[in-house]
C-alpha cells in the first residue's frame, strides 16, 4: 500500500469566507436541475480547502497515528483533523454534526526520532488534506460524484487547496469510511474533545 | 519503563482567569524575599492546569505519538500540546514564545484499531498533563522548585488540575527536556504550525 492510497482514510472544508452562502447555495442545488453544470462547481466549491487559517482558528478533533510498515520505524503517517469551534459545540449537545459541519484533516508525513520519552514520532510535511462537509438532508446528493451518504467528499494533493483529485466518493472515500457508516462515517472515537 | 515514567517528556499551563494576575505577581515575586512561602504558593499557582476549555479555545501545536514497548501495538501514548492563540502568532513572528506564555501537554493512553488505513493509534484516557509558563526574564526562578530555566514546570496526574506531583523541575522535568536547551527546552520540531 502506497503512502498516498493509505491516506485514503477518513476526513473534510470549505473557504469560510463561502460559509455564509451555503443557504444561498442551497437554491444553487434546485436550479441544478436544470443548470447541472453550474450547480456541481458551486456545490464543489464548497469542497476546497478552506482559506481561513484553520489550524490557528478552528478547534483540534484529534490525530490518528498510522504504523509504518516496518513497525520498528514508528508511524509513517499523522492524521489531524479540525472543525470549527461552533460545529464542535453542536457536536457536544447533539451527538451529531450541524448541517454544514466542515472537517478538515492534514495527512501529514512523520519524522520519527529517539526521545528521552522513547521512540515518537510527530507531524512533519504536508501530503494532502481531506475535506468533508455534511449535507444532513441530501440537498446536494447528486449535484456531482463528490455529494452522497449525507457528506460532501473531497482531497487534495500536497498544498493543492482548489483541484481536488477526487473523482468520486464511493470509489475514492467509502472504500476507507464504510466501517464507521455507524457512526456517520466518521472515527469519532479518536477525538476525546467530542466527549468534554 | 512505565508509562508514568515515559510521560515526563515535553510540556504546560495556568487558569485563563490567572493570567490577568501576572503584572500583580511579578510584584509577589518581590515579596517572596520577605516572605517565601506566600511567594511560592503565588508562583505556583500560575502552574495549575487552566480552567479554560484549552481544547476548544486554545491552537493545537502538535502531537507525538509514542511508539509501544511492542512496535506492533502501534502507539502506547498519544502527548498532544496547546498555547494560546496569541502565543502563538507571537512565536510566529519572533520565533520563540513570549514572556507568560503557557503550554499544555495532554498525555493520552491510547487505543489502537486495524482500520482500512492501516494499523492506527488515537488518544483515549487522559493519563495526565504537563503545564509550562514561560519566564522569559527568570522572575520566578527561585520562588519554588518548579521554576528555572526560563520556565515553571509543573505536571498534575489523571484528571487532576490543581495538585502537582512534580517536587523539583530539575529531576522531575529536565531529564527529558535537557535534550531540547538549544530550543529552549520545547520539542518544537512538532509542531508545524509554528512555522505557517
Amino acid at each position: 500500500m502506497t503512502a498516498k492510497e493509505s491516506s485514503h482514510a477518513i476526513i473534510w472544508s470549505l473557504p469560510a469566507t463561502m460559509l455564509a452562502l451555503s443557504v444561498a447555495l442551497a437554491g444553487t442545488a434546485v436550479l441544478a436541475e436544470s443548470e447541472p453544470t453550474s450547480a456541481v462547481s458551486s456545490s464543489d466549491a464548497l469542497l476546497q480547502v478552506p482559506d481561513a487559517d484553520y489550524r490557528r482558528d478552528w478547534a483540534f478533533l484529534g490525530s490518528f497515528s498510522v504504523l509504518a510498515d516496518d513497525p520498528e520505524a514508528g508511524a509513517k503517517e499523522f492524521h489531524v483533523v479540525y472543525t470549527k469551534r461552533e460545529d464542535l459545540d453542536a457536536y457536544r449537545k447533539t451527538g451529531k454534526f450541524p448541517d454544514g459541519a466542515v472537517l478538515v484533516k492534514d495527512v501529514f508525513a512523520t519524522k520519527t526520532e529517539a526521545f528521552t520519552t522513547g521512540t515518537a514520532s510527530y507531524a512533519d510535511t504536508l501530503v494532502g488534506r481531506f475535506v468533508m462537509v455534511k449535507d444532513a438532508a441530501n440537498k446536494f446528493a447528486g449535484s456531482s460524484p463528490l455529494w452522497g451518504d449525507g457528506w460532501g467528499w473531497a482531497f487534495y494533493e500536497g498544498t493543492e487547496t482548489r483541484k481536488t483529485v477526487t473523482t468520486d466518493y464511493r470509489q475514492d472515500c467509502l472504500s476507507c469510511h464504510e466501517p464507521a457508516r455507524d457512526q456517520d462515517f466518521t472515527y469519532v472515537q479518536g477525538y476525546p474533545i467530542l466527549k468534554n
